[in-house]
C-alpha cells in the first residue's frame, strides 16, 4: 500500500505551481549570460516551453508575465495559445527597472514625471491582467540607493505609499497587488522594500486586495525563512512564493537544491498554517538556469516542490503535538525528522503513472524529442532574455 | 569660534543616555565570566558607578533596572541613594530565561502554569516601576526553540500576543510596554520575536503605550539597521534603543567601537525622523565588558554617542537635500561624509568644559581615585553578575 | 536485498566517533547552564554514560578528555573504567581559557610567564596522553581581542608558532597535535587561529604530525565546508572534525540536525578524498545538549553521522563522473542527490539487528532503564559542566 | 603647523594606486546597465580618463588592463598615448569567462581542450605584459559550480595547480603571477579559488613569483580582513590589493564608502606589516561606478585611501605598543581610534596644493571643463563596458 493516503493524494493532486516565462529565456549574471540552443524567442514559444513542464508533471497550469517582457500585440491570440498548449495566464509582473529613467528609482522616485511613469507602468499591467485573466499583479521593485546619505529613505517610503495607493485604486475587484521584498540587490545600500515588516505595514495601509510575496532567496544570512511564512499566514497576508534557492546571495538556482531540508520547514510551516490548497498563497517559481537546461530545470523545480510537499504532508501531526507539548525535545524531532528523510519518490511516480504522466518527468522529457525539436526550429531571431 | 553651533549645543545638552545597572557587574561568554576588582556587589554599588558616568559626562542621568538582580527590600532606599547621587531610576528590564521553569519558554510555554508565572513576574515588575518612578517596562524575550519541529512556533507567537496583552493591562496610564527583538540567541533555530517586523506586529496589537525596542546588536548580517529606524520612526513605534556594536553575533561591544559610521548612520537616521529631543525614544546602552574596565566602558560609550550625535547634527541638510533631489549620487555622499569626517572632539571638550564638566572624562576618571577606592573597599560579598 | 552492499558494510562496520565527555555535563549560554537530573560528576561517570551510545549504536568505541575538566589522581582506574565499559580513552583536549591568567591569551600572550604555563599545560596534556594512551593533542584556542587596536595580532601569530614549537617538541613519535580553528567566540573582534588558512599555515610550520582539527561550526555564514575538506585531504593535512551543527553562530547542535545535506556533502567529500576508514582522519563529536537529554542526543549524533555516511557510499560513483565529464549539471545533480534521498535507515536498522545492536538505539536507550537509574543514583555532589 | 610630520609627508608622497580601466567604462548588475554620456569607447580614451584623475590627486600613475578588453593593434601607441598622459601601462588581468567556452570552467575545466585555450589565453597576456611594460599578471578566475555534485573539486583543484604551472613557466624574470580569490559569484555553489588559504596554497607551489591578491569585497560576511592583511604580509605573500567596499555581496562600491573604519584597519596593517611604500604590495582599485560619474568616483577613491593611510600613519606607534603590551584594552583602543577620527583633509589639502595639486580635486575637476568636453565629444560608437 502506498504511503501516500488518500487524504494526501487528494491534497497533491490540487498543488498547483505557476512557472515564470523567464525562466524560459536566457539569465545570467553581470558576467555573462550564456545563449543556449532552443531558447525561445517570444512569449508564444515560452508558453509552449512552460507547457511541456506542466504536461510532464501535472503541476504547473498556469505560466506568469513579465511586463514588458512579454508583451504582445494579440493578448487573445497568447491566451488562446496558452489554452491549446493547456495552461493559463497567471501572475503578471511589472518591470520598473530597466528603463534609463528608473536609474534612481520609480515608485519611490523623488520627479514627480518618473513616478507618475512607473505608476502608469503599473496601470498598464492591470489592463494586461484584464486580457489575460490574470488576477494578480507582483511588483517587485529594485528601488534603492548605493551610498550612505544618496537618498532619503523616509521620503521614499512615503513616496512609495503614495505610488501603491494609486495602483491598489485600479485594481479590479477580484485582482490583488503582491508586494515582494528583498533584502540587497540590485541597490547595495539600502533597498526600499528590504523585508517583510516592510512588505507588511506598506500592504496592511492599502487593503485587503494586498499581500506579501516571499521570495525564498530575498533575506539576510541565517534568516529562518518559515517562520516568517508562519507569521504572514498568521496575519493573513502571505499572497504568495517565488520559490527558489541560494547558497549566499539571491542566487536564484533551482528551489530545494541547496537546502532541501528548508524547503521541507517551509511547506510544513505552510501546511501547519493552512496555506496549502489555499487559493490565497500562490506558489510560483522565480529562478535562473544560468547553466543547466531551462525546460529540465523547471521540471526538476516542480518536482521538488511535490516531494517535499508529500513529506511534509506525512508528518505524524498527533504525535509531534503530543511530544511538543510534553516538551519532548528529540521525540518531537524525530516525529519531524522521520517524514523528511522517507523517500516519497517511489510512492509519488507510482501515483504520478496511475494519473497517466510520465512515473520519471525528467526521463519522459529526454525521451520525448521536444529538446532537439526546438533546437532545430528556433533558429534565427533573438532570443529572449531579461531584456525582452 | 566653536563648530558646534548654539543650536546644536542646545540639543546636546539635552541628550541623555540610560546606563544598564547590569555593564557594572560581571559578564563574559558561555566560556568564561573574568571577575574583576571593585565590581559591584549590590544595587546601590552599581548605582554609584553608573553615577560615576554621569557626574564626568553629564549624559547619563538614569539607570535602567533588572528585575530580578536589582530587587531590594527598600526601594525608597534605592531612589534617594540615586537621588543623592545625582541620578534617576529608568526602565525596568524584566527577565523570565534564569528560572528552572523558563528552559523551554516563559510568554509562550505551553504550559499555563509557566506562563502565568512569567505574566506575574511583568506584574511585579509594573509594582516596581510605581516604586522607581520609572515609566517603561521592556521585554526581551530569550525563547524560542533550537531543532525545527521541537515547538509549534504559531500556537507560541499567539500566546505570547495573549500573555503581552495582560501584561499591557496592568499598565499605568503613564507606564509604557516596550518589546526588544533579538535574531538568535540563546535559542538557536527560532526566537518568538526575532525581526522588528514581529516585534511591531506584537505591540501594533496592544496598543498605543506599546513600542518596539531597538537593540543594534540584534540582527542578521548585513542589515541596515537605520532602515529599520527611519522605518519605526515612520510608524511612531520606535520605543527605546539598546545601544551596543558587534563584528558577528550579539557580541555587546562598546556602541561605536565596530563600525562608527554605522552609529553616525543610525543617529543621522534619528535625527531625520524626529527621535532625538524625543520623549517618546529612549537612548539606552546594553553592553558588556567582559576584559576592559566597566565603568570606563560606560564613559567611552556615552561619549561615542555624544560625539557621533555631534556630527550627524553638523550634516548641512539644506546642501543634501539639494543634492538629493538632483541625484547627485557624489555631492550628497560627499555632505554626509563630510559631516562624519569632521573631527568634533576637540569642540566638545571645549563645551564640557565650558558647562563645568572635564574636557576628558576617561582621563577624569583615571585620576579621579574612585577606581581604588571601590577595589580596596569592594572586598568579599558576592559580585555583581548576570546571576544576580 | 538489502541496498547496502558489503562492500558499504564493510565500511560502516570500521566507522568510529569519538565522543566528547564533556557532551554528557551541563552546558548552557552565558543566560542560562539548566541543569538536569542523572548528569554526571566525574570522568568515571561521563565515561560510563559515553559507554551506553556505544553499547547501542557499536560506533563510539572512544572518548575525547578535556583537560583539566577530566584530570583524575589514578588514570590507570580510569583506563581499566573505559576497558571495563568498553571504550577506550582518546583524544586530550587542553584548556587555556578558563584561568584567570588566560584573560587576554594564552600562547599567544604577551607576558612569557603566561605563555610559559599555558605551553606547560600542554605538556601535561601530553604526559595525560602517555597515561591515557591518546594519540591526539587537540588544541583550540580561545585566544583573541575585542577591539581594534588592542593587540598586535601579527607578534601573537609569531609566539603562536613558537609556542607550537615547543609542544610539538615534546610529542612522542605516535603522538599528533591537531590545531582547531574557529571564526570568533569568545573573542569579537580577532581570533588567532580564525580559518583553515592559519591553521593549516601554523601546522604546516611544525612538521608531519601536526594537522589541522575541523569543527563544522566555526566558519563563516555562507562558507562551503566541504571545499575545505577537500583541500585539507589534497594536502594531507586534514587531522579530526569537531562534529556539530549550527543556524547561526558557533551553536554546537547535535550534528546534521540543521542542515543534513551539508552533513551528507561534507561526508561525500570526505570519500572522495580516502578520509573514510583512514586512520589520519578523527571523526568527533563536539556538541552542547542544553536542552535536550545528553545521552539520547548523543545516540541521535552517531546515527545521523552514520546515516548520511551510508548515503554518501550509496552514490554511483561512475554515473556521477560520466555526467561531470560531460558538464550535463542536471544529471549529474540528479545521480549525487538520488544518494541523499534514498531512506537508509531501514536497512541500517536490520544491519544493526544481524549484528547485535538494537534495530532502534533511541528507543532501546529509552526502554534500558540506564536514565532511571543514573538520576536515582547520581544524587549530591557537583554535576559536571564547562567549569568541572 | 600641519599634523602630517615630514616622515608622513614622505611616505604619502610614494603613494601610488593603479586604476582599472574597466572603472571607465559602463557597468552595472545583472539586471541593467546604465549607460552615461561620456563613456570611453576604447582603451585610449579610458587611459585619458584615469589620467584625469592622476592629473588632479597625483595619486595614480599607472592603468591596470583587463585583457581581451583592451586589446589594441598598437601597443607602443597605447603606451606613448598613456606616456603622454603622464601614466603607464599597470597590472594585465586576463578574462577567461565571457567566452562560451569557459562556460564550466578554464583553467580548471575537464576538457583539455578548453584548458589549453585558457591557458594559451595567458600566455597571451604576458606577450602583452612585454609590449606594455607590466609586471603582474592578474588571474581571478571566475570558474565553480552552481550545484553540489555537479563537478569534481578536487580534480579541479589539480588541474588549477597544472594550469598555473604552465602559465608560470612563462614568466619573465621580472614578472609575477597574482592570483586572487573570491568567496562567491558568478558561481553559486563553489568557486575553485573561494579564499585567501587556497590562494595561498596555490601560489605557494608554485614560487617565489607568484603571490595573492586580496580583492577586499570577495570575502563571507564578518570576516576580519585586516587579519588576512597582517598573515600574508607576515608569510612574504600579498601581491596586491583590489580595493573596494561593500555592505553585502561584492558590490564594488567607492573604498571605503561602506565601512571607513575597516579600510582604516586594514591600512593600519599594511604599515604594520611593511606592505607600505613596499613594490611587493600593489594597491590597486577594482570598482564599478554604476550609477555615479566614473571619473569623480575614481578621485574619490583614491583620495579615500590616501585619507585613511593618513590616518594609520598618525598612530602613536609607541602609546599603541606600550598599552598593547600592559594589556590596557581602553587605552591601547584609545590610541588606535584617535588617528581614526583626526580629520586629517584640511592637512592634505595644503599639502596638495604645496605639490602643485589642487586642494579640493572633485571640485577641481567639476570646474575643469574635462566632463563636458568628453560628453561633447565621444559622440558615436560603442561605449566600453564589460563586453568590451
Amino acid at each position: 500500500m502506498s504511503i501516500l493516503t488518500p487524504a494526501v493524494r487528494s491534497t497533491l493532486e490540487k498543488q498547483a505551481i505557476e512557472l515564470p516565462s523567464w525562466a524560459f529565456g536566457n539569465s545570467g549574471t553581470r558576467f555573462k549570460v550564456f545563449t543556449t540552443p532552443g531558447t525561445p524567442r517570444d512569449p508564444f514559444e515560452k508558453i509552449s516551453d512552460a507547457a511541456q513542464v506542466n504536461r510532464l508533471t501535472g503541476l504547473a497550469p498556469a505560466v506568469a508575465l513579465h511586463i514588458p517582457w512579454d508583451l504582445v500585440d494579440d493578448w487573445s491570440a497568447l491566451r488562446e495559445h496558452a489554452a491549446s498548449e493547456g495552461v493559463t495566464l497567471g501572475t503578471v509582473n511589472s518591470n520598473t527597472f530597466q528603463d534609463d529613467d528608473y536609474k534612481f528609482g520609480a515608485l519611490t522616485h523623488e520627479d514627480d514625471r518618473i513616478r507618475r511613469k512607473a505608476i502608469d507602468h503599473h496601470l498598464t499591467c492591470i489592463d494586461v491582467m484584464h486580457e489575460t485573466g490574470s488576477r494578480d499583479l507582483k511588483i517587485w521593485l529594485a528601488e534603492g540607493s548605493n551610498y550612505p546619505g544618496q537618498n532619503d529613505m523616509r521620503a521614499r517610503q512615503d513616496r512609495l505609499q503614495d505610488s501603491l495607493q494609486q495602483i491598489y485604486a485600479h485594481l479590479g475587484d477580484e485582482q490583488r497587488l503582491v508586494l515582494e521584498y528583498k533584502f540587497f540587490e540590485p541597490a547595495f545600500y539600502h533597498t526600499d522594500v528590504p523585508d517583510w515588516g516592510t512588505s507588511y505595514v506598506q500592504v496592511a495601509a492599502l487593503g485587503d486586495k494586498a499581500m506579501v510575496c516571499l521570495d525564498t532567496g530575498h533575506h539576510a544570512p541565517g534568516t529562518n525563512i518559515e517562520f516568517i511564512v508562519m507569521q504572514l499566514l498568521r496575519l493573513g497576508k502571505l499572497g504568495s512564493f517565488d520559490f527558489n534557492s541560494r547558497f549566499y546571495a539571491d542566487d536564484d538556482l533551482i528551489v530545494g537544491a541547496a537546502d532541501p531540508f528548508q524547503l521541507y520547514r517551509i511547506l510544513s510551516e505552510v501546511i501547519r498554517g493552512g496555506g496549502l490548497d489555499n487559493p490565497d498563497v500562490v506558489f510560483m517559481l522565480d529562478q535562473c538556469h544560468n547553466i543547466e537546461n531551462k525546460i529540465l530545470g523547471q521540471i526538476r523545480s516542480v518536482l521538488n516542490v511535490q516531494e517535499m510537499t508529500a513529506r511534509a504532508l506525512l508528518v505524524d501531526r498527533e504525535a509531534l503535538a503530543a511530544a511538543q507539548t510534553a516538551n519532548d525535545v528529540l521525540a518531537a524531532q524525530a516525529v519531524y525528522m522521520d517524514a523528511f528523510y522517507t523517500d516519497v519518490r517511489p510512492a509519488l511516480a507510482e501515483w504520478r503513472e496511475g494519473r497517466g504522466l510520465p512515473a520519471d518527468p525528467m526521463a519522459a522529457y529526454l525521451a520525448s524529442g521536444y529538446q532537439a525539436r526546438i533546437e532545430a526550429e528556433r533558429v534565427g531571431g533573438v532570443q529572449a532574455g531579461w531584456g525582452a
